[in-house]
Order: structure tokens, then sequence, then C-alpha cells
């Protein structure tokens, strides 16, 4: 690399378009505070990358560095094969911690949870708090903001800010300074869950306790900012009908993104070739009337766009927490209504179009109208049929289990365009049948 | 409402589904302090809805409760001929602060902030300074973690902890216990960039300041994480072609959510009736051969997944700010390899099922072959197509000073349905000529 003086923003900035070999150079160049500066503004994937090209002597000064939490997502990052290793670098305590931190699934609140966190008797006075405290070194560390009260069990009974202790005079007690009502999430909590109740009561910091109601940990709200942008993406990526990333946009290797692609374009590849069956069934129709054929496309896609809306919304509401299971049946009555209203609208600018097009081209011949009615009352259908389906598919996923943002929007559209044309030749059988057909 | 004894919890689960009157009712019936604690849960637009439905007196009473910020929020959701009614409860000092940041945009860093906030000078001794800040009010808000030292113009001099303050000994002077690296944000800054500023430093608050490097007020971390579930969701809607709602999903009015799915689908549907004149300049030939006309939806569907996927991944990779807009050439070159790759999948497995169609049920006569490998080199053409289209117009919209978002999936599968048909009849016409058509 011909110009290795980057300051730490500009390396930050093009770290991603490095290689390997580039960002250990960049890295090392840095001066040694600037360098534990960078280190900790890098992501947990980042970091482990760095890690594992660093010589081992001075990866292990590296992995030391980090909290107990941060050193289990980097461990977590690792490929599998070198996560012993990285382990091994630990000391004895600090290995116990990390261990004890992986064995939570990463996507519940014990899995986000660190042990950089006070406890206080109840029983103390404020000044034996205060000075307690400034020899607790994890009272130091700079995202503790509330110091937890426990009783000889473990069990949480209740918590104090470092302000509530600054301003209370010295001889009262913690039991009489602190806020008894503490709120606390189980370690098995979903993490959606965990930032919806963050979001709620406006809290930096939440204890996370276990069945017994002892504290295990804490999370910071800075680890909820990220877990409410990883679940967005997730949601995004999966309702545009693509697997989960996992990794940046352009750090991903190009055979994994066309494996991540082709799994769902390939499912919905052979759904959609249904329609060709669905087709087939009406290819004596088609050959007779091939002005049918035109409006195929047409019909179809507002049907697909309707449920894509609809499914969005729907998805989208679950994840914020609006809607919940028990609330399908008010959701499909309200989807029904815009479905129909929004089908009457398409219908309308059909119509007018073709009728537009035979008045001005003659394009449509003697049964215009009926082709033109044929048109509207499909769109009609389809657009109801779309909005139905889009609605009511992400509860059918969530009711067996499932994500319901796997009913991404392309699924909905296939599933649509097969019925789609059912209901298409369908209303143009009864229709046209006697004229054209 | 016969069942009135709601616990707080209670109440806030069932808040979107009452009536204003029963609204009023149960918030009536909590006891002071429950009735305070519930009144901040609430979201600004809940606030602002309940405020207007309490009486003058009482209204007056919880607007002045709410720190500027949030009373600013409050009166931004309410209806525009309510706003200059409630800023006329507020005293003199607290509207001209709440006015002040209604000039920002909402979306900006300077609509963001609150003054809750304290101030330091660097000449104070740590003793002085830990006396004042016992006096001031404003370090008493339970979301004041970090005291700002400024000089005699406001400008940001450094940054100190309550910690900080807590463990120096008393004669030591603020300007030697303070750091001096502040993280600040112009108070212009999109909301957005503000987000990622946060997540890339793991902050709780930071200071915003004008043009001059004066302090103008502090953006805090809970804040942050309301920007960030609301910025995604925006994007998902605007991604699944609505219109953003700005409202919780089982709060809109239906009239409200059929215009909001209305616009854009009626905007698609104009679009997609480009695909019947398309067609319409095929019609000679899918009347020739009218097994062309049963891949149509195959065809073009598996454009517009394609497509919607790259449109999803780009515009979500952009703001998380993984891709800038210089990085267009890297995104399309990726894209290029990826829809080839896609493309061919998709075109063994149609190849493979014509032929085997073929084999079962004689279904495409003489010419089997010649139309198999239409369908296949049109799905390569198509696939390639939509992945190109999908990935290239969000930065085609940014690069015009557009949200990328608009770059809806359903917009993307439009665009590549209409061109989708004229690749597959003209690879047709190629293919075909001198024996189906």
């Amino acid at each position: 690399m011909a110009e290795k003086n980057f300051t730490p923003a500009e390396l930050y900035d093009v770290w991603p378009l490095l290689s390997p070999e580039e960002r250990l150079e960049g890295f090392e160049f840095l001066q040694r505070d600037a360098a534990d500066d960078f280190f900790l503004q890098l992501s947990a994937r980042d970091r482990a990358l760095l890690l594992l090209a660093l010589p081992v002597g001075v990866r292990r000064l590296w992995l030391r560095q980090l909290a107990p939490d941060d050193a289990a997502d980097v461990i977590q990052e690792a490929p599998a094969e070198e996560r012993d290793n990285l382990l091994s670098l630990l000391d004895d305590s600090a290995r116990r911690e990390v261990k004890g931190l992986l064995d939570y699934a990463e996507d519940e609140a014990g899995g986000l949870m660190n042990t950089r966190y006070s406890r206080l008797r109840a029983d103390m006075t404020v000044d034996e708090a205060i000075s307690y405290l400034r020899r607790d070194a994890r009272a130091r560390e700079k995202t503790v903001y509330y110091v937890y009260v426990v009783d000889s069990e473990e069990r949480l009974r209740g918590v104090a800010s470092f302000r509530d202790l600054i301003v209370a005079s010295g001889d009262k007690l913690v039991g009489d300074v602190m806020r008894t009502e503490v709120i606390s999430a189980p370690d098995d909590l979903d993490q959606e869950a965990l930032s919806r109740l963050f979001m709620r009561h406006h809290l930096l910091m939440m204890p996370i306790v276990d069945a017994e109601g002892r504290i295990k940990g804490v999370v910071n709200v800075d680890d909820i900012v990220d877990v409410v942008q990883e679940e967005a993406t997730e949601d995004m990526q999966k309702l545009g009908g693509v697997a989960t990333l996992d990794e940046p946009y352009l750090e991903v290797p190009l055979p994994r993104m066309i494996r991540k692609r082709a799994g769902w374009l390939a499912a919905l590849f052979l759904g959609e070739m249904l329609t060709a069956t669905a087709m087939g069934q009406f290819e004596t129709e088609i050959a007779r009337a091939v002005v049918l054929a035109l409006f195929v496309p047409l019909i179809i896609s507002s049907g697909g766009n309707s449920g894509s809306q609809a499914t969005t919304l729907v998805i989208r509401a679950m994840a914020l927490g609006e809607i919940r299971l028990r609330d399908w049946w008010r959701v499909i009555r309200r989807d029904v209504v815009t479905g129909l209203a929004l089908g009457a609208i398409l219908a309308a600018i059909g119509l007018t179009r073709i009728l537009l097009w035979q008045v001005l081209f003659d394009a449509y011949g003697e049964h215009y109208f009926l082709i033109a009615l044929t048109v509207a009352l499909s769109l009609v259908g389809v657009v109801l049929w779309g909005s139905i389906v889009g609605s009511i598919l992400p509860f059918i996923l969530r009711g067996l289990g499932f994500d319901p943002a796997s009913a991404s929007a392309p699924f909905v559209a296939t599933l649509v365009d097969v019925t789609g044309l059912v209901i298409y030749f369908t209303v143009a059988a009864l229709v046209l049948s006697g004229t054209l057909l």
C-alpha cells in the first residue's frame, strides 16, 4: 500500500474496501491510543477478522482489552475452528464468563448482556456505598449509570443512579435512597421484545434476571440500537426475497451472494411455473381470443403489487408490536375493504384506458365493451385477493411458528399470480362465453 | 366502559384499541404517580391526542410536565390549528425554547435535541463544579450523564462524566479532569447520519453545535433508538410500494389507508399498462404461437423478483452507510455477475421443466427444443436485466436528490415487466423465425 499514513477516521472510511493485508498494515501504522479507539469502533465481525490476521502474541493483547460480552461477540463471529483457540487466549475468569455468555442464543437477552455493572446492599449507608464504588473497577466503565441493589441471594431489590447517591446525605441507607420499581427482563427474552421494552421505558440500561429473579447481567442501550438495525435489516431482506446476509453488502463474496439469492429465486420460479400450467388450461381460450393474453401481465401484477403492499404493512406492524396474532380478524376486515376500494380504483382506470383506446385506435373490435368489463371485474377480484393473501399470510406463518417476514413480497406476488390467472380466465369465460369464447 | 380499573400496564396494552373517550376515562382513573409514568411512556402522537382530549386546565398541567423537546414533539403531532393554542399554555421561557426547537426540521439533529444538560467552565475546581451541579436542576434529569465544558462564547471545550468528577480530587480544575476530544454533531445533520455516528461511537448523549461550534443542545440515545425504528419503517413501507404511514397500522383510518396505497398502486398500474401495449406489438406472433403466451408470467416475474432482491439489498446497504454514491460502479459489476449466474440457474430449471413436460406429456409439439431455448435465453436476459435495474435505480434516484427507497420493489418489477416482454419476444423472433413464427 503506497499511502500508509491514514488518519484513524480515514482508515475507518476505507476499511470495507481494503484487503486483509492492507487492513493489517493500516492498523499497525496507527498510534497506540488511536489504535485503541479505532479497535473499539469496529463491528464484532471486523474485529474478529482483524484479530485473526494479527500475530498470536499481539492477538492476545487485543482480545484481553475487550469486555467479556464484546469478546464473546468476537468469538462468535470467528470461524468455528478458531473459537477454542481464541478462548484459550483469555485468562481463566474471563474465559469462564465468556463461555457463560456463549451459551445464550445470539438473539436473546442473555446473549446481549454484559457484566459491567455494580451491586450494592440495601443496608449500606450512602457514604459506604460511594467509597465502595470508588474501589470497584466495574463502576468506572463509561457505560455504567445505575447501581443495582441486591439481597444476599443476588435477587434484584432496587436501583439507584450515581446522581441519587451524590445528592443524598451520606448517612442515609441505600435502601431508603433506591427506587424499588425496577424494570428488568428475563434472560431468555427475545431481543426484539427486549428492544421494545427499552423503547417503551426510555431506558439506558436494563438488568437481566433468571427465573429466580437473580441478576445475571445488564444490557446497555447502545447494544439495543444495534439490535434494532439488525432486526430491521433482516426483515427487509426477507421481505425482498433474499436470505439474510449477515455481512455488509460489499463484503459478501459473490458466490455466497448468489447462493443467498438463488434459493428464494429458484423456489419462486418453481411456484411461478404453475402460471404456465394454469395458462395452459386456458390455451384454447387464448387461441380464440388472443386479446385476452395482452392483459395478463397487467392483471396479475396488480394483484402482486397490492399483496406486496399488504404484506409489507402487516409484517412491519407486527415487528413494531402494533398488531398481534389475535388481531388477525380486524386486519383482514380492514384489508377486505381496502382491497375492494383499490380494486375499484384500478378497474375504473383500466376501463377508461380500454374504452379510450377503442375510440382512438379501434383496438379491440366489436366486443370491446365485454373485454373492458372482463378486465375491470378481474382487477377488482385480483386486487382484493392480493390484499387478503398479503395480509393473512404473515399471521399464518407466525401462527405456525415461522418468521412472518418470510411472507416476502415476491412470495405473495407469486401466489397471487397463479390464482390471479384463474380469476381472470374464469371471469373471461363467464363474461365472454357466446361472443368471443 | 364497564371495567375501568385497568392497571397502568393493562391500559398501555389496550390503548391502541380504545376510543378517545375510553382513553380519557382510563387515564383519569389512574393514581397520580401511575398516571405520570404512563404519560411518559406514550408516544408523542398518543400524548398529543390525549392532551387534546383533556379539559383545558388539566391540559396545561400535563403539557408543562414535559421537557421542551418532548413538548415540541407533542405540538408537532397536534393538528395545525391546535398548535398555537398548545404553545400558549407554556410559560414564557419554555415557549421560547419550544419555538426554537420547532424551527428545526423534524428529521435533522436540531429537531431531536433537548436542553437537559449542564454546562461547566474549565477554570472551576471539581468541588465548585459538584456543588454547582447539586444546585442545577437540569443536572438532576435522569438522562444526563455527561457535563459539557464551554468557554465564555459557549463553544464546546470538553466533556466530563459525573463519575470523572467524583473520582477526581476536589481541588483539581475541571479543565484538567475533562476529556477534550468530544464527538459532536452540527445542528443540521440528517437524523440518519446522526444515528450512524451514535452507533459508531457507542454514545449515550451527543452535543449538537451550530456553525460557530457553540453548543445548542444535546441528543440522547433513547431518541436515536426511535429514529432508527422510524427510518427503517419508512424505508420498508416505501420498498413495499406504500406511502409512509406516520401512524400505527391499526390507527390509520381506512380512507387514509386507501389513499396511501392507491397512489403508488395507480402509478404502477399506469406503468404496467405498457405491458399491454408491448404485448400488442407481438399480437401476431402470439396468435401464430399461443404457446409463447403461456410463459409470459413466468419470465417477467423472474425478472421482477431478481430486481426486487437487488433493490432491497442496495437500498438497505445505503441506509446503513455500507455503500455510497461513488460505489455505483462496483455494485453494478457485482450485479452483472450475480444476475448472469442467477439467470443461468433459472434457465437450467426452465429448460429441464419444458423438456420433461415434452417427454411426459408431449406438451409443446415438434419445435419443443426451440421453445425451451427461447425461454432459457430470455430468462438469462430478463434476470440479468432485473438485477441491473434493481441495483442501479437507487443510485440514480439518490443522484437526482430523491430518496433511494422510492425505487420500491413493485416499481422495479413494473419497469422490468415491460422491458422483459420486449426481451422475450425479441429472443422468440430470433430463435423461432422460420419455424413457429
